[in-house]
Parts: C-alpha cells; sequence; structure tokens
C-alpha cells in the first residue's frame, strides 16, 4: 500500500518553517508497512489543494494531509476538502465543544463563538479526537482511497497518528512487511564502498533495494525489504548482511538499531551505571543538550561546563594558563585539561572535551578553521583525538557533537 | 515567476533524514522575488522523477532538483535528467576531474575511476562548480523552463545555490518584488486575534496575504505583498502595519525582522557591550548552543553550567541545599540562586537561568509536570517567572529555551 502525505501552509512554501512532520510520518508508516511514494508541500490555496488531492488519489491509496485545520480565514483545509468530496452538510460534534471550551478554561482565556467552528466536520467525516488541541483530525474514506486530515502543530499531530490514525490503516488494509537494515559504516567513501560491493549489489534480488547514505564522514548502507513473509524478508537480510560482513569487515561498525547515537549511549551508561560529564567549547552545549534531548537522562549525565572563553577554561575547569600560552586554546592540551576539570568536579566515571575553532574567520589562511579536539577520560583511560571538519561553521558543530556521541559510544563499550 | 523544488530520495520517504533543504531554498528564492509553488520529495525512480520532471514543467517556470547525484547505482538523478530532455552525448570536464582529485588528495583517499563519472555531465547542462563536494551542479533551459540539479549535501547545495543558481536567475527572469512583514504578539489566541481584526482582513487588497503562524505559545501574523513596483509594496505594507498596530497595540511586541531571537539578543549584546552566562538545568545547554549558533557568539557569550542534579546545582552554582530541601529543585528560589551563581562566577552582566520538570514521569498526577522556572538577573535587576508548558517533554525543552530567549531580548532592550 502506498501513502502520499500532502503538507498544507505557505510558511512551508516560503521557508519560515521545516517540515518535519512528514519525516515524522513517513517513518511511522513505514513501520506498518506503508510505503510513502511521495511528500508534496502545496499553498493554502483552494484549487492547488483540490489539484493535489485528485493527482494523490491517482497515484496511492492512502492520503494524510496536515495543516490548515486553524479557525481563521487562511487556514482553508476543511472546507476544501468537503469541496472535494461534494460534502456540503456539517455536523457539530458536541464533546469537541466540550474539549475545547476545557482547554481555553485551562489557560484562562475566554470561549469564542469562532472556536465553535472547530467542532464542525464534513457529515461524511469520521472525527479523530485530538486530545491536545482544539482542531478534530478527520478520516474520510472514498473511491477505495483513505484520506486524513490532521493538524500542522506537531505534538498534536503526532497523537492522532498514534492513537487514531496508524490503529485504523493496519484495520483497513491487509499490508505487507517492510524491513530495513541499516549498516554503519566509517572511513571509506560511497566510491569506493561501491566499487567494493559491485558484485553484491548486482546480485541483489528485486525485492531488496541498496542505498547509500553518506553524513558527517560516515556511509550507511541501507538494505531495505518488502513482502508478504516477515519470516522470509529477515531471513533473507540476514543473509545480505552478513554478505557485507564478510566484504568489507573492517569498516563497519555495526548496525544500526534504529535507535540514535544519544540513545545508544544513554542506554550503555545506565546498563553500565556509570556517570557523565561534559566540557565544550565550540559547541556551545549541543553534545550536553543531545545526551538529555532522552528521557531519563538523569540518570547517567550530571552536568556540563560550557567555556567559550579561555578565561572561563581557567576559573572553571582548572585549565592551566601556561597551556593555553604554550598550546593555544585550540589543543590536545586543553581539551584533556578541560576533560580532567569536568570529570573532577562532577565526580563522573566519564567525561568528554570539545575545543575547537567553528569559524568563520576573517583570515583565510587561518589554519586552525575547522581545527577540533575532542578528549574522552575514564577512570582509566585518557585519549584525545584531532579533526578537521574544514567550514561551514554549522558543519564544524554538527560533526564535533556526533563525532563525540560516536567516541563515546565507542569507548564505553 | 514560480518555482517547483524536487528533492530526490528515499532516504527522505521513509522518515530517515529531515529535507530542511527545500526550506532553505524556499526562503533564498522568496528573496529575490521568485515564489516557490509547491515542494515534491520523490523516490529515486526513474519513472517518478519523469512523472515529477514533466508535472513540475507544467506547473512552473523555474525546477529546481536537489540529490540523487552520488556516484553509486542508487542514484540516478543525472541519468534521468539526460533522458527527459533526449540528450545522448555527454561530456567531461577537465576542471571537475582536477577539482576531485583535488578533494580526494587532501583527505588522503586514493582517486577511483568510479569518480571520474561525476565529472561527465549531459551535453545540454551548464555546469555548475561545486567548490565543497564531487557532484557538479547542472543547469538546463529548455521549453521556456529552467531546470537545475543540486547535490543533496547541505552545504554544497547551499554553496552552489547562492554562487551560481540566484545569480542566474536574476539574469534569466524580470522578477517581481515579494515582501513579508511578520508581527509578533503574545498572550492571545489566533482565534481571539481573528475576531478582533476581522474587519481589517477582509478589507485588505488583493494583493496582500494575511497568515497566522502560531508557535510555542505566540502568534506571529504575516502580511505578504507581490508586486513590481518595491516602494509602492513597501508603503502599502508600512500602512497596514501601522493599522494593525492601532487595533491590537497591548499584544504586538515587535516586528519580526526575519533575524531569528538568537541573532538578535546576540546583536543587543554586542552594541552594549554586555555579557551573558546560563545555568541550565532541563534544557541541558540548548539555551547556550542556541546562542552559540551564531557567528561570533564569543564576544558576549562567556559560558555556562549545565547541572543536570541536585547535587552539581550546588557544587558548581553554590545553590544552598536548605533552598532545595525547603522549596524543591523545582522552585523560583533555586532558579534565582543558580542565576546569581552563574553570573558571580562567571562575572558577566547578565544570567539567565532554568529550572524545571520537563518528563515524562510515571506519575500521572505529578503537578510538577511540564513545570518550569526561568530566572533573569542583570547588575540592577532579579526577576523569576512561572510556566506551566505541559508535555510531551520536548515541547517543554523547546519553549522554555525559546521563552528564555524572548526574555532575554525583552530584558535587555
Amino acid at each position: 500500500m502506498n501513502a502520499e502525505i500532502i503538507t498544507i501552509g505557505d510558511e512551508i512554501l516560503i521557508g519560515q518553517i521545516v517540515d518535519t512532520n512528514s519525516q515524522w510520518i513517513g517513518k511511522q508508516l513505514n513501520k506498518i508497512g506503508v510505503s510513502v511514494y511521495q511528500i508534496t508541500s502545496i499553498q493554502d490555496d483552494k484549487q492547488h489543494i483540490l489539484n493535489a488531492l485528485k493527482e494523490a488519489q491517482d497515484r496511492v491509496g492512502i492520503v494524510i494531509l496536515t495543516g490548515g485545520l486553524g479557525p481563521t480565514k487562511d487556514d482553508i483545509t476543511k472546507k476544501t476538502i468537503a469541496e472535494f468530496f461534494h460534502d456540503t452538510e456539517h455536523i457539530e460534534y458536541p464533546q469537541v465543544v466540550t474539549h475545547i471550551q476545557g482547554l481555553f478554561k485551562k489557560i484562562n482565556h475566554p470561549f469564542k463563538e469562532i472556536q465553535r467552528t472547530q467542532a464542525k466536520l464534513p457529515s461524511k467525516a469520521t472525527l479523530l479526537m485530538n486530545n491536545f488541541g482544539t482542531a478534530p483530525g478527520m478520516w474520510f474514506y472514498e473511491n477505495k482511497t483513505v484520506f486524513v486530515s490532521l493538524p500542522g502543530v506537531p505534538y498534536e499531530m503526532k497523537g492522532l497518528v498514534s492513537n487514531e490514525v496508524l490503529p485504523r490503516i493496519q484495520k483497513q488494509f491487509k499490508l505487507p512487511f517492510i524491513i530495513h537494515k541499516t549498516i554503519m559504516t566509517y572511513g571509506q567513501g560511497e566510491s569506493t564502498i561501491a566499487e567494493r560491493i559491485e558484485d553484491f549489489e548486482n546480485k541483489l534480488p528485486a525485492f531488496i533495494k541498496l542505498a547509500y547514505l553518506p553524513s558527517f564522514g560516515r556511509v550507511r548502507l541501507r538494505l531495505s525489504a518488502k513482502g508478504d513473509n516477515k519470516k522470509v524478508l529477515e531471513k533473507e537480510l540476514d543473509e545480505k548482511v552478513n554478505e557485507l560482513y564478510q566484504l568489507i569487515p573492517e569498516i563497519i561498525t555495526g548496525l544500526d538499531d534504529d535507535a540514535s547515537l544519544e540513545k545508544r549511549v544513554g542506554d550503555l551508561l545506565k546498563m553500565r551505571n556509570k556517570t557523565i560529564a561534559t566540557a565544550e567549547s565550540l559547541t556551545g552545549g549541543k553534545i550536553a543538550s543531545t545526551l538529555v534531548s532522552i528521557a531519563g537522562a538523569s540518570a547517567y549525565f550530571k552536568g556540563s561546563f560550557i567555556t567559550y572563553c579561555a578565561e572561563t577554561k581557567i576559573n572553571l575547569l582548572d585549565v592551566s594558563q601556561e597551556t593555553i600560552k604554550k598550546h593555544t586554546v585550540v589543543s590536545k592540551e586543553v581539551a584533556l585539561e578541560m576533560a580532567r576539570g569536568a570529570k573532577q568536579k562532577l565526580q563522573t566515571n566519564y567525561a568528554i572535551a570539545v575545543t575547537g575553532n567553528a569559524g568563520p574567520t576573517s583570515d583565510n589562511n587561518d589554519k586552525s578553521l575547522g581545527l577540533v579536539y575532542i578528549a574522552f577520560i575514564s577512570d582509566e583511560k585518557e585519549c584525545v583525538q584531532e579533526f578537521n571538519f574544514g567550514q561551514p561553521r554549522e558543519k564544524v558543530i554538527n560533526r564535533t557533537v556526533s563525532k563525540s556521541l560516536e567516541i563515546l559510544q565507542k569507548e564505553i563499550l
């Protein structure tokens, strides 16, 4: 079964916001065996929405719309869908009115009559109750196609997809299984890997696809299989993964279990009952905030020092003035002293510290541009590595964060 | 002139990555007067790419494709475009070969023959040199439509758009002006605002559009005007903005100058020659990393303490044990003491501190779930505010960051 996701809203097209909804929905649909054939972002414009609905209906069996369900004039999704289905009748749902009144009471805002329109749905719609906001979701089944309309606010949309949309889709259709296995590699570019596994790739059966996903200095190889028999698919994929392990053993770091690096680091720390601290310069706390984005991080994350200038490194982390004078702040020595300071002050088992030059700089010959040192220390070990992440600034910061988490995972393992 | 952005890659459709390229491209096109009519994300599939190209050609005058330009088998954009234009000839560009060899030499990887395919372009393509990677961009002009094909790696794509694509589009077409003014409001919901400015909205001329953008507790009102005379547009928009200032004066916090809140806070601090520190609990450094995402932050940002447990708050920030005992860690008092500790230890003019409960928790009756205290102190002033950001965790963290930056801006102003 194929789906199309249609996101409605000028704010996406003029670049005011990034559409993160589609990515999330795509992932959830994939897990239950629905392939996303296309994602289409369109304007808050009646004719455009009608065209997109018509085109999507010709392409796929499930159409999921997000956005344009607010109570204001620029939000026209609901009435346009009604027009698409030639549905002129509206039904008011008292339970939605009560729910909206409750939400307004909670934040001490008066309930306005304009809000009542939120509780009225086209007669062909099945109500999907939105526990986190005022705009209900809607489910339509017309001409053997499912149409779902959801609010664009991410956490409202997520609640509706998890609680209402996915279970209904699973009930409505007999779905195949889609399984992905992602193999993580490091140290070689995609073209080198492609040469090494050319024969393997040519011999893959039609129901298995291979993709190369280079990002931040690593290449992930994703094998995707689709079919009706989950066991057979899993067996076939496992065999292919094994073949890859034979072909390029020294560059594979492991299988991506769909958990993020920060989740895996967190699980490892929790399992071993160990604690961690960070000391950050150029990343300004981004390693720490990535670690605490995982619920339950307080079990292993004790805290961090963000020391953005030399003076702060000296005052907070006891980095010695002489070390900075002799080696500059962007040096192995300072990274190590930062890590030692953080570990000692926060009394943790591990500490990771980063110092570097994220740029930009006016000096084009500045050799330290993009230069980063990452130090890791534990009760037993101290090590520090040098990297040059080039430019621009955003890339240097992000690669420092991802490399630090990678080092953490490797060292804790 | 309308454009369509087509992003190619299964990794977007299965939700493995978020498509941030479209948002960035949309913003840049908008600035030079090109409206993005649609964004379409499609599979690495020949027929799908051919269909999307055909459909886009019927809709718009500029088609921008990203992705699918790697040297591996799953990347088929280049040969599919060649097929679309019935272009069977390929030209090898020696300057691209030299450039790729240079890139490989820099990272000490051997140059492989497979890389040479990157330097071969369809004969109808104009080469767009990619300084940051191996895949060149391509520019086609066929049937009065511009087609641009770019690599999907964000910083490679950005370089090509800024240096090659935008100047060429400006040369190729006579473009209108598109101007946006965004008015930021707080304290009232979109439906309440809509009621208050109903007459204003009904009387807007056809070339001005109004949109409501609610996010994280605030509503932004965006007025967009499009036309050939920039001066007239600006005058008209300024008048409309003034009318809004008359209609809803008490809820307007200012005009959005397209700069992010962190950029504005940074500019204010630099202008006044003041410094800042943060002390963070539930946000785990996200306020700090947001501040340092701005180049040049070292001029005003001195550092932060991330104190994720009570013990760390006591040890690093001198929060008193009695205060925690009496008021719990999630309290006004602790937030204030954290801010005082950070300001004093880092010797800054300002400090902001946050403490709260981001959840989730197993205890459904836990009243502190979503509860957050934000303290701001300067040389002259101390203040602390209470918020309840509800759930989920992600929302509590993000709203705490955005509210903190908002408070900073207001207080520093």
